[in-house]
């Protein structure tokens, strides 16, 4: 899991402070956002390097530890006398889909990501869930990455549809949830809406089900993968973020990733988005030793074997 | 998948005629009941004794059929004068639960479970989703079987649920879908429910999650098998029963079923399944052929496969 020797991921998404009720506990303004969770994550297999904007009221503690998992921050625009983006949700018992409670944009409302002129060549590119426009903004700064990953919700599923059908035509891996797939595809069916999705662009597409797993679609097969059975969840936030960067963060470490190494790819993201729901904000992903996520990866392929 | 060597089966469930409105079309008074989707499911597999009850009106065409499955129709109680169970059902686009549009029990609501002086020596006991109270007394008919797996609902969870406690405690292998066993156990975790259930006594479990898979807990591990990716469902009555056949029926033809024996019998049920899903009542299990059985549970396994 030697980061260093991997290919680069460059991620644009949110960086956010979120305030957070689940049936465990509540937290007030803890770290949050899509870039967060999935630069954490991904730092643990290759070089990463965030595209994000925070308020300076962005605690200083945070940043450090960014900078201690190795993400670059060249490229995380820091607005003088602006507030950071914050999310306030709460989860019912199911922990489900949380309700959003209340969301102030602030500085994200302005947000023009630059992709500075170094970090055009990053070979791969994660584009989190933030508006399509602006995915597509970062899309045309950079220079033929190999892979292009992308990250979607309701919210623009629905308001900025044609915007996300054209970046979704360019790009390659796609990670969606359930509902999210339904909604994209208009077909009730998962696999009809697989077919419908693929079709838009993305060879690759991995449907998220929250407790019952995933499914991997790829051009060689299909692979349904599992989830690692939680029997506490404290927070899910953040969970699809972190999936995505074990997915992402074990692809680096492969020139030329084979159906074979995506469903391995699939299995780290189980196990590590799994860790990110054992504890609040990024506690518990932060926490997570190379030896437990390799101890836990084993058991979850353990419990996909027949013989 | 030679029936005769295997160890026999003696079912006891319904016998019915179901009226069914699905999003794929509607059928009036065809061939349902537990006992006849599990009967001509494990008839497959191992030789099949059923114990159940039918009014005179029951179409001979069904019992000709059941017979031509190499059925042992003794056990059947034909009554006099008397009505067939009748469901009527109504499944929505999403395929889930049926809405019960009406239940007339008939000849079921005096149905008192006769086991045969030689049925009593059975290896095999399949007691299908009926009062608890009935399943005891069939129960305590018998000489002690050497598998005796169980089936219920929601219905006898509420409404009997110390007999059902009771019979539990005398059961190998259960099978339930998701919400029976958060129901029983009154633990919303499918994981810590699992634990609960299996402490009333059956050392075996399978929870059903219908499009998701299934989950079998064994006192040597957990296996997640998937569902098979179908991409349209016609009917699903009784894929539960179908399931539960093709589970027991595997398990029929082994002495000492271990956990990989019963991940296998896990896999063949749900292919046995995903057949009945594919036409109204029992037409699509009728005309499975075991080259389409092995074919599809190839898939299956091989979907699960990582390397």
């Amino acid at each position: 899991m030697n980061p260093s020797t991997a290919r680069s991921i460059l991620v644009v998404g949110s960086v956010a402070l979120d305030s957070l009720e689940t049936p465990s506990g509540h937290r007030e303004a803890c770290l949050g956002g899509s870039a967060s969770y999935f630069g954490v994550g991904a730092s643990r297999f290759a070089p990463v390097q965030v595209v994000a904007v925070v308020g300076d009221d962005f605690p200083e503690a945070y940043l450090a530890m960014f900078r201690s998992h190795g993400i670059n921050l060249e490229g995380l625009e820091v607005v003088t006398g602006g507030r950071t983006f914050r999310w306030r949700g709460r989860y019912g018992k199911t922990l489900g889909d949380a309700q959003t409670l209340e969301t102030q944009l602030n500085v994200f409302e302005q947000f023009d990501p630059k992709v500075l002129p170094h970090q055009r060549r990053a070979p791969i590119l994660f584009l989190g869930n933030i508006d399509p426009e602006l995915q597509l903004r970062v899309l045309d700064q950079m220079e033929s990455p190999h892979l292009v990953a992308l990250d979607t919700m309701n919210f623009w599923i629905t308001g900025k549809r044609e915007a996300l059908i054209r970046v979704l035509s360019r790009v390659d891996l796609l990670v969606l949830n359930e509902t999210e797939a339904r909604l994209l595809s208009e077909e009730r069916n998962i696999y009809r809406a697989a077919d419908v999705v693929r079709a838009m662009g993305p060879k690759t597409l991995v449907i998220k089900r929250g407790e019952y797993g995933s499914i991997l679609f790829h051009e060689d097969g299909v692979f349904v993968a599992p989830a690692v059975p939680l029997r506490a969840v404290i927070d899910p936030t953040g969970a699809g973020d972190t999936f995505a960067a074990g997915l992402i963060g074990q692809l680096a470490q492969q020139e030329a990733p084979d159906f074979v190494a995506m469903k391995r790819a699939v299995l780290t993201g189980t196990v590590l988005a799994s860790f990110t729901c054992e504890g609040f904000s990024l506690d518990r992903l932060c926490s997570v030793t190379n030896e437990e996520l390799v101890a836990r990866t084993a058991s979850l392929a353990q419990s996909l074997r027949v013989d």
